[in-house]
This record gives structure tokens, sequence and C-alpha cells, in this order.
């Protein structure tokens, strides 16, 4: 085999309860990445369609820092030329550099044989995090290869955790063509939290992991509070207020912010439901004429990365 | 019937990752509460065993208070005469007020023909807990009713989740005898944590969740870390890293601090392994002239409040 093609799903990171840890993957939108082995030692990328903002050069490029990590790793440099679909914006806050890294971790890995195991791939794709965010956060990379509901404690294999999937739930997606800076984005956070807020936040993460394993949507509803992060971020998301009313209202299991922002969330159960808080985001957003993107995904299991070709 | 006794555990409280959320029964240590229908309106205390420093009268001691506010939900005052028998000291860190409040609710429910389910037991125990304690905190018990692990969110019965059990584990609990003061143990704690810090231990929280449901010890194991609480309450307890250090050498799957202290607790895996730690505890305490009392308890499920006569 000479060429690879593989798909890696957009993320829902800072899943709710989760800050820095909980991450969901959006099985129908992703990015493509295309590996063909080219005879030298080098990684190029020849091509990034719906990108043109992204870096060319092999050391600043996520998916060749991808590789190159697991070249090293493997101690044999068999260099392959890159191409890649964006199949999405980045700056949407919904975990753009990681899918075209978790392609690229999935496409080579296959590539050379499936020397690694999917778990360790995590460890490698976050490299491309580090190039592409600044540090190796675990968070997106993780459920875009894996797939589902993903609790990353730390890039340990043995700490990454695949968890359950209810059935016959939805995530619609909302990205507010807005640009949010990142570093704003972390500068709003509080440093220090108090500690009653902690141990609420840490009750409502116990029970939205039992929800999983118990199959209990009223638990799951309940569970999906974010005391912690939302009360700052939201202030940087025009309409969030209204489109989480909204949203709400319709009965939405949940709402919340995807990674950084500015891209939001609900979870649905049943298609029709999902449609019913599809419309009402969306006539929150034209009442507001804010240009949006939206998309409507089945939380399914399976849903990380995989091949195309 | 006329007469009813029941019992109930003693409890791990502030189970290492939740801080005010988690607590575990204790199956064989415990409070027996006797009731029997006095033919008055009035609750009386006749009897307290082994808490001599108790309170008699009906309006400060917290099994009147619990039984009063059942009546007062049924609007019907079937007084009782109440006889206390305390298992173990109060001011262990064990739930000592908890286990007679979970005692009391549970028998006098079956003495006036269940009208509560034992989620509804909960609150008024927790009533107990307010007048011993001055607020009305459920994780002790929570644990002390339902029996096993129990994540209590909030007062709402929908909010307390009875977990799952991994065979074959026990808890070795000791108690050095010690007099912490309540307001010490509370004041001590910090008022703001880090972000950085909140995020592992929700990560925690999330993993520990998901090995009992997956019966995954190693994930159990290495999920019970108190990043919070204990490197602040652990400075209250003499020869805390040494007890820590010896239980954890002796592969304890787990070490911390049960409620607020000064008890401190083991989880160990097989009746061999137990008694290692039992013995490695007590040598630490004995080579420093600590008085203790300590118990060994298996894990079970159905380890709550339960009639006995």
């Amino acid at each position: 085999m000479n060429s690879t093609k593989a798909f890696a799903p957009a993320t829902i990171a800072n899943f709710n309860v989760g800050y820095d840890v909980l991450g969901l993957s959006l099985n129908g939108i992703g990015d493509e990445v295309e590996l063909t082995i080219n005879g030298t030692e080098e990684n190029r990328i020849i091509h990034i369609k719906n990108g043109a903002e992204l870096p060319m050069e092999s050391e600043k490029n996520c998916c060749s820092v991808v590789i190159r990590a697991m070249q090293e790793n493997l101690g044999e440099f068999r260099g392959v030329d890159i191409s890649i679909l964006k199949g999405f914006d980045s700056g949407s806050g919904l975990g753009s550099s990681s899918a075209s890294s978790a392609a690229a971790a999935f496409g080579y890995n296959s590539l050379v044989g499936n020397p690694f195991g999917k778990k360790e791939l995590i460890v490698f794709a976050a490299e491309g995090e580090r190039i592409a965010c600044g540090s190796a956060h675990i968070d997106n990379v993780a459920p875009s290869i894996l797939g589902g509901f993903v609790l990353a404690n730390s890039n340990d294999p043995n700490n990454i955790i695949e968890l359950p999937i209810i059935d016959n739930l939805f995530a619609v997606t909302l990205f507010p063509k807005i640009k949010i800076n990142t570093s704003d984005s972390r500068k709003i956070l509080k440093k220090n939290i108090p500690l009653e807020t902690v141990s609420r936040q840490i009750g409502l993460m116990g029970a939205f992991i039992s929800s999983l394993y118990d199959n209990n949507l009223e638990r799951f509803s309940y569970s999906m509070q974010d005391l912690i992060i939302e009360p700052m971020r939201s202030l940087l998301i025009p309409q969030f207020n209204e489109m989480k009313a909204a949203s709400l209202k319709h009965n939405a299991l949940a709402f919340g912010i995807s990674g950084s922002g500015p891209s939001v969330f609900a979870i649905t159960e049943g298609i029709e439901n999902t449609n019913q808080v599809l419309m009402a985001l969306k006539e929150v957003c034209d009442a507001a004429n804010l240009e949006t993107q939206t998309y409507t995904n089945a939380l399914i299991k399976n849903s990380g990365a995989r091949l195309i070709k």
C-alpha cells in the first residue's frame, strides 16, 4: 500500500461538566488527510483545500508534525506527500487542528502496518495540538480518534476512557461566524474556583458518567451543568443566553459551549426534537442578524477516525 | 407492630474524589436504634448506651429530631420511646450522628407502615445532621441508608445515585484516638482552588465512577486521588503520611481521610491483602504510641440501614 486517505471528525471538547478532560466526536463533520509514500525521508504538504491560512511548511503543519513524531518513535522515516481537505472552519471551537492531526496519525499508522494502537495514536496526534495551539491537550484528539465520549485524564493511554453512548441522541452544533481570540478566551477564565462550586461540579461529573452507564436521560440532562467555564466564556458569544433558553424551551437535554467557542451545541433526543431545536437556534440567530453554520450529528459508537480509501 | 429495632452503618464521607458528595457505607459497624410506640404524641429519648455526651432532650437529639420531621411531614404524631446503642465513637469522622439518624429514620418508617421510600428517608435523616453538625449534608446519611457507594448531588432523591460495587474489596478503617476540632478541620481548607487542579479532580471523579461500572481495579486505584482536601486535612492527622505510605507499599488500592478525620481508610483487594495492610497500619501507629481503633469491612451491596428486630 502506497497511499491512504483517512477521515477524522470534529469534536466538542470541554464538554460542559469536564473542562479540559471530556470530549465528544461529531461523526459527520471532519477533515480528510491523504498520504502517499514519496520515496524520500521527508514529509511534504502538497495541498490544503479550504484552509488557505494553514502553514505549508512541514515543521509548522500539524499533520506533518504528527507524522514526524510517529516516524521518530519508530526510527523509520518513510516520507509522505500530504493532502489535507478541511471539512470545517478553523477557529470554530470544534477541534479543527485536532481533526487534521487525528486523521494524519490514523492514516500514517495504517500506511506503515498499524504499529500503534488507537490510544497510542492520541499521544502522537497531541503533538499536532502542541504545534497548532501551543499545548498538547488531548481532549479533542482523543474523541476524534476513538469516537464517542472520551474522558482523558492524562496522556497515559491507561487514563483515556471510552464511555458508553446513550441511543437516539443527537448533537446540534452551531458556529456563529465571529472570531474569538484564543487568548481572550483563556484570559476570561477565573484562575481560582470557590470550593463549594468545585464540589458541586465534581458531583455533576460523577452523575454525568453514571447517567451514560445507566442509560438515564433525566440524570444526563440534570448533570449537564457547567458551573465554572460557561458563566465566563458565554460572555464572548453573541446571543448565548437566548440560544440556550430557546434550546431548553424546545426540550434540548443540554446546551453548552464547544471547546473555547464560539460554537455552541445542544444535545437532543430523537430526530424530530433535534429539528425543532435546530430551527429554534436559527431563529434566534436570524433575528440578531448573526451569520451561522449548523450541523446535526447522531451520537454513535465507532464514530472516530477511519480510512476512507 | 409496636416496636422496632433498626441498625444503620458507619460511613466514609468525602470519599477521596468526592468532597461533600461521595460516601461509602461500612457494613459491620454502626448504631442501633430501638423505637417503641408510647401512646403519646411526644418522642422521648429513654436510653443512650455508649454515648454519654449525647443530648437526652428530644429537641436536641438527632434521632428524635429526625422522627419529628417525619411525623410533621405525615401530619400524624405517633410518639415513640427511643433507645440508642452507639456502636462506635462520635468524633471519629465515621458518621456517628448520621448512623443514629439513619437508623431512626429507617426504624420509624417501618414502624408506621413504610410511607416513605429509602431515598426520601435520606432527607429526613439529614435533619439529624443539621441538629448534630449544623448543616443538612447528606453524604453520610445517604450511604448509611442505601448502603454501598452513594453519590449525592443534592437533597432531591433523583440526584442521589447508588453506584455499583466491585467484588472482593475491603475497607480498612483506622481511628486514631485524638480529637480534631470540627471548626479547625473546616478552617484549614482552602476557600478557592486553582482551575487546573479542579479540572484534574473532576477528571478523577469521572474515572472513578467509570471504574466501578467497568469493574476496573487499576483505574479505581489510579482515580482515588484527593488533590484538594487531603493536602490540608492530612496535616491534622498524626502519622498520616507514614500510614499512607505503608498502606500503598502493601498494595492498598487507595488511602484517604474519612469525613473530616481523624479516621483514615485504605481500600484493599482480598482478605489476605486486607490483613497485611491492617498490620502495616497498626505497626506505624504502635511505633508512634498512637492509640487506635481499627475496623475491617467487606464492601458489599445491601449494606445500608436494616431492621434487626
